[in-house]
């Protein structure tokens, strides 16, 4: 089994980075596995952590319609170049928290994406340097409020609510080939989602390499890959998984956000 | 004088908060001053230390169209709501450094800007309590590459390269009443843009509070207020600055991005 990388809260509130073990305890890093970070000789038993999401980003830079099909589904084309949009790290909640349905959408859907983990300062990169700055890979859900998206044109409300961004539950170092990306509904057997991450349009290393041109990524940041086909709406109480052939499998409920809520957000790193 | 908060680096190369004196010495501030920030007894010489952009924020939220005039010009209405864009913190420069303009746009604009410091974590506030929660102000230039801005649709790219983003010198924590915004271009007397705070069409509270009906604003994050009427572009070799009453004035130069760059880039807070 590839090793798991995890970023955790003790029960005395202090965060660490680890290593999951096949027990579920966790074996600490110093520092985040991408700086640093060495192993120490101190083990949290499975009953004594919380999971948050594997990386706390400075950013994420998500691309549009890097799948064909999936740009078909929305009514365009795949587009010349990477379209960029950005997510805040705010939207960030970990597997197994709520995502939060905000009263002003009334149709708010999964996306299913591949992950990247960047573990290196990343400017004006090629490919081949951008694909050694990759540290790992994770999944995440590109939640979005589609009816906002259509309304304002510009992409940022309908994907940057809390809770729109849920991102873990662990990174590995390597990703299978072939690998295939899946997203599951409740208790469905059939796939909503179903496709090849070889079937993007700009593989990682490209739009790593891309983005480098644009702006700096730094250690931690994370780059969302693009969804396949087959999108769809979320309703409160509905629970949505997306797995990843040889990484995991990433598993969200859906609730209602309340009128006043104090979500689960993350903070900047250190911050 | 309306007291100063800086950032700065000292000659050993460490981050500190503080405040400017009139002989151009830091006292310096054992904490960002929104949080548990107090004076100390230390103080750097005028010639001990370069000023940074004044905070470190997890996010920049910016808002598009928010003067009427200007959405004339760019050739539309001001929107109903607030229009959101995310810029990322690694575009931000201080007063004084570079504007870096890729070779792969063709039209790089100014936007002169007043941006608010957010000082305490903004979710769900009223207009009041979002009052409440701005710590500051200081000024902004949402550098915009226009040609890549309607070419993408999606305004991510266009406004996200490294140094798109100079922010400060300094933050104050009132607004003058009446305070006008002026932007100009190299030794020209008159005035590229030129209006009044006052004119915006969603002023600073409501944009806090409307941001905070989606995502949770952290201390130190950055809200950009939109620009006036009278943007336009930049020549390598230009100098832009950009004056608000009352705060002070943003002034950098402008030249070539070089093909491999290491850009003065911001880090995440602490991060």
């Amino acid at each position: 089994m590839a090793q798991r990388y995890v970023r955790v809260q003790s029960q005395g509130g202090q965060l660490h980075y680890g290593l999951l073990q096949p027990d579920q305890s966790v074996q600490v890093l110093d520092a985040p596995p991408w700086l640093t970070g060495q192993l120490t000789d101190l083990y949290l038993s499975a009953d004594s952590y919380v999971v948050l999401a594997p990386c706390a980003p400075s950013k994420i830079v998500a691309v549009g319609k890097n799948y064909a099909e999936h740009a078909a589904e929305m009514g365009g084309d795949v587009p010349p170049e990477p379209l960029l949009f950005i997510k805040p790290s705010t939207a960030i909640v970990a597997a197994g928290s709520a995502i939060l349905m905000p009263n002003c959408s009334k149709r708010v859907d999964y996306e299913g994406e591949l992950a990247l983990v960047i573990g290196d300062r990343c400017v004006d990169c090629s490919p081949e340097t951008a694909q050694s700055k990759i540290w790992g890979y994770t999944i995440a859900n590109d939640v979005t409020a589609r009816d906002l998206q259509r309304q304002d044109g510009q992409w940022t409300r309908a994907k940057s609510f809390d809770t729109f961004c849920p991102l873990g539950p662990w990174i590995v170092r390597e990703l299978s080939p072939g690998a295939r990306l899946q997203t599951f509904l409740n208790d469905a057997a059939e796939p909503m989602q179903s496709a090849f991450l070889s079937d993007m349009v700009f593989p990682p290393e490209v739009l790593v390499a891309y983005i480098s041109q644009i702006m700096t990524l730094l250690p931690g940041d994370v780059v969302l890959t693009g969804t396949p086909a087959g999108t769809g709406p979320l309703q409160a109480g509905d629970r949505v998984r997306i797995e990843i052939e040889g990484i995991g499998s990433l598993s969200n409920r859906v609730q209602a956000r309340p009128a006043m809520v104090v979500p689960q957000a993350a903070t900047a790193e250190g911050g």
